[in-house]
Order: structure tokens, then sequence, then C-alpha cells
């Protein structure tokens, strides 16, 4: 039995808590969170902590603060030389207070409080200073996810840059199909498959394979059409700058 | 009974031949195509013909050809005042042969040869002349998809720029997430998860509602820190562009 110590109680500290409770060869020795209503909802009362002083032995402690809050919570732990691990995707290891012994256990996920996750489809990116440690961290995570990897503080860096990509730029453009759609009287619901399907393929298939469009195949005059057609001045230069990038297959001209 | 008869033989003709033949109410009477042994794993090969003068009387006409051969196509069937519609999203209703009624049956999906489709969840745009065509071709749409629509030749339009933004350009942003991950030695499945997840939750949620990220609580810092990380020129642009458009919330600065 692996004991975890919580510290935190926010959107990932309260999915962890869940996705930890529910498996086996895990157990939560305490939560840590300032105020003690918060959790009450997902943990015994007698195991949520407010104060420092009042934690115990444990085999992992999971800091699950805002990151700004990581340096200083890791340093104020009343131990040392404990493996001590935060989940931030944008924080370096070396943030945490170098008296523990340091590790990253960062599930690449959007969470949010409405929508319930299945965690063991969610990858879970780890990190320690040694071997012994990692295999600590291996260990908890294949308990709650299928999807555990190996990565560096330097590698979450480019992880999160690709995130951006793919998640908060993909969404920005959903919102302007919809806007396009909105624009003429049409229901956004007329692409949501499109993009269920566009998802869907690369499951399988590598994205630069089912590249299609008039960008792709350089048909000039349909791309001519719709820069014409599109009076937006911000979506004309997403269109260039994202037809230009396609017709260079991703490479700088 | 609904006697359709199929003019063409490419990747959407054979899907429409598919769809139609598993559904109740329809009933294909001919396909024409230049060679009929593309056609014959999927119908019957006296039904196939391979020259206008052998089409029979039937209750509409579906054109499913290049965008560039409709209006030749169109000018070519040998008899006049029959519905005649192509499949096409990026032609005008103007561009079929007056001498016959016309209209668009146009579905809005990616359709692969490799990929079975489920086409009841494809959105079927229709277009018609009068509202007795038009009730032909809802009846006919209806038949094999629940999101059927009627969007005029202008909406049309529109619908294929916005389109391009959330297929075209989207999986584009998925090739830029592999490579970033491949340049730093990580795995493409990592991001998967996330893509599936940012897809999904504009299901129920408005993609203006969902939106997270740096550029969205105006966190310059990593917004800085992502563009100094960034090496390729091209990704940075993207990246610059998208920001700027995630900050003014799509609008023209």
């Amino acid at each position: 039995m692996i004991r975890i110590t919580i510290i935190g109680s926010g959107n990932v500290a309260q999915h962890l808590i869940k996705a930890f409770t529910k498996s086996e060869g895990i157990e939560i020795g305490q939560v840590f969170s300032r105020k003690k209503e918060s959790l009450t909802h997902l943990i015994e009362s007698d195991k949520i902590v407010t104060d420092f002083s009042d934690l115990k032995e444990a085999d992992l402690y999971v800091i699950s603060v805002t990151d700004d809050a990581i340096s200083e919570v890791s340093a104020q732990l009343p131990f040392q030389n404990q493996l001590v691990v935060h989940t931030s995707g944008t924080s370096s290891i070396a943030v945490l207070n170098p008296k523990n012994r340091k590790g990253v256990f960062y599930p690449l996920q959007t969470f949010s409080k409405s929508k319930a996750v299945d965690f063991s489809i969610i990858p879970i990116c780890l990190e320690a200073e040694n071997e012994r440690d990692y295999k600590i961290l291996e260990t908890v995570a294949n308990r709650i996810s299928n999807a555990v990897f190996s990565i560096s503080s330097e590698q979450r860096k480019a992880l999160h840059v690709a995130a951006v990509f793919v998640n908060n730029f993909t969404n920005h453009l959903y919102q302007i199909g919809q806007e396009i759609c909105n624009e003429h009287q049409m229901s956004f619901e007329i692409l949501k498959p499109l993009i269920q399907e566009t998802a869907d393929k690369i499951k399988t298939l590598n994205p630069i394979d089912v590249q299609t469009g008039p960008a792709k195949r350089n048909d000039f005059g349909t791309i001519e059409a719709h820069l014409n057609y599109l009076t937006n001045e911000n979506q004309k230069n997403i269109y260039k700058i994202l037809t230009q990038s396609i017709q260079h297959n991703g490479k700088t001209l």
C-alpha cells in the first residue's frame, strides 16, 4: 500500500483525490487544505489538515497548487528527504525546495470542475531525480492511468507549447467557425460532425497524411475567393498565415 | 419509392450509393460511370451505364463529379425539366444547366475511401428552386441522415470557409503539435487525449465559453516564454497571430 498526501484543494487536487480513492494499492493518508469545508464531500473530515505541522509520514507528497505558490508551499513543509512532487505543466522540477526529494506528476488534460474525467486515458508525465523515486511515481501513475510517460522539465516546456497549439488555438478556430455560421444565419451544429471527424482521424493517421483543402491542393482560385469573401481582417490574417503554412508544409518560408 | 440516378463514380458518389442502397423507400435506378469496373463491387452491373443516352427516367438525378465538370455534365444530360442536383460544397446552384430543375444535395463531411462513415450523423445541406423540389430532396435526405439543413448557395460559400477553419486549419495545428513533440523526442500519443477532449467539449458548450490558456488569461510571461522557446519562425508567427486573436476575442484590432 502506497500512502499519499495531497497538498491543495483545487481542480486538479480534487480530481486526483477521486482517482486515488478509487485505486487499489493506494491510500490517501491526508489532504492539506486551507479550508476544510472545500473537501469534506470528497474525503473523511479527520484526514483533512489545515496546518502543515499536522502532516504525517507518507510515501509521496503531491503539491497541487497554483504555479506561483509551489515554491513557497514546498519550503513550508516541516520535514525533509521525503518524495515531494508538483502537478504543474509549466513549472520546472527545480522550483521545489531542495530539502526534499523532488519530482513531477503532471496529468496532461484540461480539467473542469463540472465535467467528470476518465483518468485511465489521461497521459501522466513523470519526472524524478533518480531511478528509485521514478519507480515510485510510475507505480502510482500506473494505478490510475494507462498512459504514463517519462518527461523531463525541458520536454515539458515543449509539451506545453504544443498543447497551446492543439488545444487553445484549435478551440479558437472552432469559435471562428461558429462566428462565420452565426453571421450567415446557420447553426453551428452543421460543423460539429466535421469537427469530430477531424479529431477522430488523427487517432490512427498522421495529421500531415490527412491534410485536405484548398491550401493543400494549391487551389489558388478558391483561396482567393475565400480571402475576398472574409470581411473580418483578423480572420483574413489567420486564413492567410495558416494557408501559407500548409502550402510550405509547416516550414519557415 | 423514390428512384434516384447517380452520375459519377468518385468518393462521394460511392458513399451515396452505399447509403441509398441501405435506405428504405429509395431505389437506385442507374449509375452513370465512364468506367463500369469502378462500381461493380457496389451495384448490379446492369444498372451501370457508360453512355448518357442510356439514362432512363428517375425522380432525382444526383451529379457527383469534380467541381469543374458539373456544368458540362449537366449540359450533356439528354432530357429536360427533371430534378438534377450536384453534391458540391463550393459550386453555386447556378452552374447546373437550366434545361432541368436545379438543386444542391451537399453532404458536409470529409470522405475518405478507406474509412466507413455513419451517414446518419452527416449534415446534408439542401437547396432547390421551389418548395416542391425542396420537399423531394428533404424526403431523400431524411432517409439517410438525421441532420438536414436548408442552405442557400450564398450560405454554402460561408460554410465552406468555416469548414476550412475548423477542419483544414485545425488539422494543420495538430501537425504542428506533432512536430513539436517529435523535435523533443516525445510521442504524439501524449497529446491525443487532449485533442479529443478539446473536440468533445464543444458538443455541448460554446467554444468561446471554454477558451483557456495563456492568451485567454493574458499571461504575458508565459506567452513571452513560449515565443522565445519556438525557433521555427512560421510556428512563431502562427502563435502570435492566434494569441492576438484570442486576446481580442476574434475581433479585428
